[in-house]
């Protein structure tokens, strides 16, 4: 019979449960994973990953359809939907398999069911309450499934779902979350998006790109709320030049369904109008999951839907801990992953720094893409701070000339009293590849004389982080 | 009469010189910049700048032969080789044109013609020994020329051109420089590329994309010999796989020129062969432009071919300096034009840190592109340090993956007993953007405990940047 007790248990194996539970074997624990559906979660399987290989090709189309930009041509420029589909299932399938192998190959258990906790130190795991949307690839035959599993240590991992608002219930044929959204058997004529963080951006910017028409309603008087206003703004302005339409300070009230279209009552300022579009992509947010988990009858404690953790992923209970979006925000696979590496460094007594989440960047992989990482002016401002705030922009940069992409600006966020980055903000071509090197400045809690110094090579994009922050402090060469 | 006196004057308005003699008029000096051709330099009109176009008509041409891939189809895919360049030198003009409004802006006066040191702190500028081979625009109408200036302190930034060997002088027609293999006007069938540095090999890259047969030949056993050998290999081995041949430790001995073609002799192991091609490219590297300048009347001092500077660009005669490729390798614009801003920093008697020539990086834009700072692996080893070395392959990213660009390395080399980073070295999809994160993290002395620690977006390709630091110390994650 397998052995049902564990040093470490982690339910739950997306990005962050799974590099949580290479770690820990890496540290020497017995560790186990409990995963109900896909090694990987969604952010493999239906979120992050998948997405970024359909909007490669919705970025190539894009080029072939401005080849003569580049003194290129072809004719009877097409798309094949389900050729691009199978594409981006087939990349989250290959590193899905790669996670099983990372498990494997690392000794970690893999127990296939859901899981409950009984006790601080044991789980119940049962059968899948509902079959895969995706198989597991290879299939979890030498995995273990229901029963009862001990550890001294159980790691909550159980990441989040979209969020569902009254009255705009997906019914998976008219009314789309991100799993319909990334597997589309045809391309809408007209498509409305409801909510405009990185999801929703991510598909208008994809369903557009391949000639649908795309209305994004939003909420709050900026898209992509979390992001410096004046980022977003430039963002807005490109997507509306590529045709996207937008409706700032609105709400969706209604959706009444026919046969194959969907008619949304849209409110924005006392006013309301109707719009009818072929699909709706609801994408307004998610929510932890934190349900049937057994965390009420245990005590652990939870606020806004998400359990409460310190900067080390521990619960209230001793022995139970969380990471990941189930843990709060920001719900970003990166900050999952990093979290679930402090926490078991932590829980096996290594000297480790508690998670800054004033350092994690934020992406959106649109065109113009969105990254940031740090506080914006508006959030600078509120906390007091003494800004020096540095902006350069791309129609200044000779590569981004070069590459014909001179649209978008680097902006740069110090406190004026120290000298310390406290933000960067950015907005235009490979922007998301860009952030790293001031997540690295902010780390080592780098000065502008030090950035300043700082060569950085030419001719790139990443030459405008140098200017940007020459800008701030009346030194600017380009501009 | 115009004033002929300054605080500052600058030989050469390349990288160097124009970004010098804005720093200069920012800090306050009266300034001038001596210019025969075109403001911008080799750099901005015949160099860095013109091939980016290029290489991205390339790319995007390679994307469309590559359509399928992506879901994606279409006919007849050609290009207008006429059309690629007007669009590169397009970009050049734009950015020409950008220089001379910036140093209008800065209040920089511009002279025309060829500058030659009469004393330490005088000029005589007669008019250009030779026509600009592309015309300045806007037209320098209001600039000064021909007479004798005078400055407290005179920066040579004069810049290099090709080096000629002997057997193998350009001739404009079948033997090229950088300048012709700019401007096709139409594509060869066959190409012989001499020297298999980052010029060299960004012309086979672009030529070979294009449908062209290329060869290099190089002198060293590894392509691109200045970069670390297991990139260079991996670099090399791609390249192969686009077509590209490679003649590793052999040299083009003699060219014989027929009408239209040439038959190159080849050395190699003591076995010698011949090659017909339509075209040669010579790019065996450059030398600096210190000739007619006065060097030797004034006794400035050089040493192979470039003015010898301390870190401060000041050479041995007082009121004179030199900076950019005539002071010196690495001849990079981004080196040139640190350097000049260090330079005019120190005359203004600013706290300025000299040069650190170690934390320089380096990019070639071939297809995968390639990037690096600091030591090589075998430098590091040679210069007795003991290593931890870590390796993170493209292969194992699911970013890489998703953009169907999954061949690449990404490595770091750290000194074992500090754990302070020596050097970095990728080759892959957009690692010229990617490398100025570990620029930055160099110029703060971090060690790999901090790159640890640095949250990496998610999906990027800049996570294999975090990866390939934990794999150094055995805590890689997905690998």
């Amino acid at each position: 019979m397998a052995d049902t007790n564990f040093d470490i248990i982690i339910i739950g194996g997306g990005p962050g449960g799974y590099v949580a539970a290479i770690r820990a074997a890496q540290l020497g624990f017995k560790t186990a994973v409990v995963e109900r559906e896909h090694l990987g979660g969604i952010c493999l399987n239906w979120g992050c990953i998948p997405t970024k290989a359909l909007l490669r090709s919705a970025e190539i189309y894009h080029y072939m359809k401005h080849a003569k930009n580049y003194g290129l041509s072809a004719d009877n420029i097409s798309f094949d939907p389900a050729a691009m589909v199978q594409r981006s299932r087939g990349v989250s399938g290959r590193l899905n398999g790669g996670v099983t192998m990372l498990l494997k190959k690392n000794k970690v258990t893999v127990i296939w069911g859901e899981a409950k906790l009984t006790k601080p130190n044991e789980i119940v795991v049962s059968a899948p309450s509902k079959p895969a949307v995706q198989p597991q690839n290879p299939a979890p035959k030498d995995k273990l499934g229901p029963g009862t599993y001990t550890a001294k240590n159980i790691i909550i991992a159980t990441g989040a779902r979209p969020r569902v608002l009254p009255g705009l219930e997906p019914d998976g044929k008219l009314v789309w979350t991100y799993f319909e959204a990334m597997v589309p058997k045809a391309m809408p004529k007209s498509l409305l998006v409801v909510g405009s963080g990185a999801i929703g951006i991510e598909f208008a910017s994809f369903y557009n790109a391949m000639g649908v028409d795309v209305t994004v309603v939003e909420l709050m008087d900026q898209i992509m709320p979390v992001e410096d206003a004046e980022i977003s703004k430039i963002a807005q302005k490109q997507l509306e030049k590529q045709g996207i339409k937008f409706k700032l300070g609105a709400r969706v009230t209604k959706l009444d369904k026919a046969a194959d279209s969907v008619t949304a009552t849209i409110e924005a300022g006392g006013k309301s109008e109707q719009l009818t579009v072929d699909r709706v992509i609801s994408a307004v947010g998610v929510q932890g999951n934190i349900e049937g988990l057994g965390l009420e009858a245990l005590g652990v404690k939870t606020e806004k839907g998400c359990i409460v953790i310190d900067g080390y992923g521990r619960t209230n209970v001793p022995g139970v801990y969380a990471i990941g979006d189930v843990a709060g925000p920001p719900m970003l696979a990166h900050k999952a992953e990093h979290e679930g590496v402090i926490c078991v460094e932590k829980i096996k007594g290594l000297d480790v720094h508690p998670m800054k989440k004033e350092q994690i960047p934020g992406c959106t992989y649109c065109h113009p893409q969105v990254a940031s990482v740090g506080l914006t002016e508006a959030k600078a401002r509120a906390a007091g701070y003494e800004l020096k705030v540095g902006r350069f922009p791309f129609l200044a940069n000779g590569k981004a000339i070069a590459l014909g992409e001179d649209q978008g600006l680097v902006k740069t966020i110090f406190d004026a009293k120290t000298g310390r980055l406290l933000g960067a903000h950015m907005v235009g071509a490979e922007v998301t590849e860009l952030i790293q090197g001031f997540v690295v400045a902010m780390g080592l809690e780098t000065t502008e004389e030090e950035l300043m110094h700082t060569v950085f090579p030419h001719p790139t994009l990443s030459e405008m982080m140098h200017e940007s922050v020459l800008d701030a402090y009346g030194r600017v060469i380009h501009m």
